[in-house]
C-alpha cells in the first residue's frame, strides 16, 4: 500500500469547508501508486480524488494540476482538478501539498482487446490534440537526460549482459536525432492500470504525474509495450492485431506523419529503456521510505531486447 | 418547441472535428427554452449539449461561458463548457454563436419535498461561495434598471388595479436601499426546470443565460418564489416547510447576514415584480419569431400581490 501521510475525517471534513463540494460523508485510503498518497472522498455532491503529493517536487506540480484542468475542460476524460474558494487547484493539509480532483468511473483492463486498443488509440490522438493549446513547459522529467543519470547509479548492479544491452541502447538512442516529430504535453505512463473502462468506452486516463512536454510518438510508443504484448507475463512480442487497432486509431485522430513512421523502431526501444531504467532504478536503489515492492526490471529489459531486435509493427 | 436554426448531422460531424470529444453518433434537438437552440449530442466520448445563441448579445456570452466553466471547476454540478482545438469556448456554427457544454443526468421535478429544497438551499449556497472568485462583471440583465423600461413598455396593456400593483410595487422598490447585502455572480433563473436530480441529489444546474451580478438573496428569493409555493397552480403562498429548508440549508453553507434577514420581505416581492414584468413583456410585446406560447403573467401578479401582502417566512 501507499498511504504515507493519514487524513483523519475531522481533518478533512475542515479542509474541505475550503471547497464547495459539499459536506464529507467517507475517505478511504487507495492502495495503487507509489509516489503519492490517495483517498477516495465521498461528499453529499459527488465522488473525489485527495492527493497528498508526497515526493514531487512541488514546483512542478502546477504543471499536472493545469495540464489535466486543461485537458478536463477540452472533453479528454480525466481527473479534473477543483478549485477551491480561493480559486487554487494546490493546496497544503497535514503538511503536503495536496489537490482535490474528480473520481472517475470504469475500471482498468488487464487484458484488452482490439477494442479497447483502437479506443485507447483514439483517445490518445484526441488528448495530443487537445494538449496541443496548452502553454506551460515542463521537459518529460523521464526523457533522454534522465536516462544517462539513472544509467550511471544503476550501472554498478548489472551483469555483463545487461551492461552491453544497456550500453549498446544508450548509444543507439544518442545517434537518433528526429527534431521536426510533433511534440506535446504527454501522459508518458499511459498502462493499462491508468486507463479506465465503463461500457466500452474509456471513461478515465488517470495519474499524470510522469507527464512532460516530448514527441506524441513516444506517447504511443509507451502504450503500445504495455497494451499491444502477445502475452505480458510470458511473450513480450507485440500482437499485430492490437498494436495495428492503436495504431490505427490514433492515425484516424491525428494523422502520422512520414517522419513519424520512420522513428517509430527506436521510439518503442526508447520507451522501453525509459522503463527499464526505471525499474532497474527502484529495484536496485530503492528509495527511503517506499512502502511498496519494486516492479521486476526483466520484463522491460525482455521489452527492450525485442524490440531492438526488430520487433515492431506499423500501419500500410 | 424552440429549435430557429436547424444543424444538419453532416454540418454537426464537420464542425466537431474542432473539438476533442471523439465522433459524432446522433444528435436531436431539445424542445424546452426560448432564447437559444438547443440540441443534446451524443459523441464516441460522451454526452453534449450544443447551445446556439439566438438573440443574447454576442458581448454577453462569455461572461455565461466562462461563469459556467468557473462554477464547474469549483465541483458545482453545472453545464462544462468544452473547449476547441484553438482553446476557445465560444465559436459559430450555421452563422451563429454556438457552444458545446457537458450534459449533465437527472430530472427536473416538479412537486420538491423539504429533502429536495434542502439539497437546492445548500447548493445555492455552495454556488454563491464558489462564485465570489468569478472575477467578470455582468449587471444583471433583468434587475431594477430593466424593470423600468419593461414597465413603461407594459403600461398601455395592464387595466387599473394591475397598473396599481405595478406603480406601488416599483415606487416601494425604489425606496429599498441594501448597498452592503453580499453580491456575486448569481443565476437570478433557477427554477425547478432548471434543477436535475438523480438519486435524490442535484445533479445539474442548467441555463445560466440570465445570470449576472447581483445580491445573493434575490437569487434565493427567486428559487423560493417558484420552489416552496403550497400549489403552483391555485396557491401561491409560501409553504412554511419547504421555506424554511430551502432557506436553513443555504445558511448552513453561506450563513446569512443580518441585513440579509431584514431584507427578506423586499427581496421575494422583488423576485416575483421581475418576473410578474417579463411574462408581461412576452405576453403583451412578442418578439417576432417567438415560437413558443408565452407564460400567463398572472400567476407572478398573484405572487407579487401575496408577497406584498406580508406573506413570507424566514428562519429563527
Amino acid at each position: 500500500m501507499s498511504v504515507y501521510t493519514p487524513v483523519s475525517d475531522r481533518e478533512l471534513a475542515a479542509w474541505l469547508a475550503n471547497y464547495s463540494v459539499g459536506a464529507l460523508l467517507a475517505h478511504e485510503p487507495v492502495h495503487a501508486g507509489i509516489e503519492n498518497t490517495n483517498y477516495f472522498v465521498d461528499t453529499t455532491q459527488g465522488r473525489y480524488v485527495l492527493t497528498l503529493f508526497e515526493r514531487l517536487p512541488a514546483e512542478e506540480l502546477p504543471f499536472y494540476l493545469n495540464l489535466m484542468a486543461h485537458l478536463a475542460r477540452h472533453g479528454i476524460p480525466c481527473p479534473a482538478p477543483i478549485a477551491d474558494l480561493s480559486d487554487q487547484y494546490l493546496q497544503r493539509l497535514n503538511g503536503k501539498p495536496a489537490a482535490l480532483v474528480t473520481r472517475l468511473p470504469g475500471r482498468s483492463l488487464e487484458q484488452p482487446d482490439t477494442g479497447h486498443c483502437a479506443a485507447l488509440g483514439a483517445l490518445l490522438g484526441r488528448m495530443h490534440l487537445a494538449a496541443r493549446s496548452y502553454p506551460a513547459y515542463l521537459e518529460n522529467p523521464r526523457g533522454a537526460r534522465w536516462w544517462r543519470t539513472a544509467a550511471r547509479e544503476v550501472r554498478p548492479h548489472l551483469d555483463a549482459p545487461r551492461l552491453h544491452l544497456l550500453d549498446a541502447e544508450l548509444d543507439y538512442q544518442s545517434r537518433q536525432r528526429f527534431p521536426d516529430l510533433p511534440r506535446g504535453p504527454v501522459h508518458a505512463d499511459l498502462f493499462r492500470d491508468n486507463a479506465l473502462f465503463e461500457d466500452g468506452r474509456i471513461s478515465g486516463v488517470i495519474d499524470f504525474y510522469f507527464a512532460g512536454v516530448d514527441t506524441f510518438l513516444y506517447d504511443v510508443a509507451v502504450c503500445v509495450n504495455d497494451w499491444c504484448l502477445v502475452a505480458p507475463d510470458s511473450d513480450r512480442r507485440l500482437a499485430a492485431a492490437r498494436t495495428r487497432s492503436l495504431l490505427e486509431a490514433c492515425h484516424g485522430v491525428r494523422p502520422f506523419t512520414a517522419l513519424e513512421r520512420e522513428a517509430w523502431p527506436a521510439m518503442l526501444r526508447a520507451a522501453a529503456l525509459r522503463f527499464w531504467l526505471s525499474r532497474l532504478h527502484d529495484f536496485h536503489l530503492p528509495r527511503p521510505g517506499m512502502l511498496v515492492h519494486a516492479h521486476d526490471p526483466e520484463h522491460f529489459r525482455e521489452v527492450l531486447a525485442l524490440r531492438a531486435g526488430g520487433d515492431c509493427h506499423w500501419i500500410d
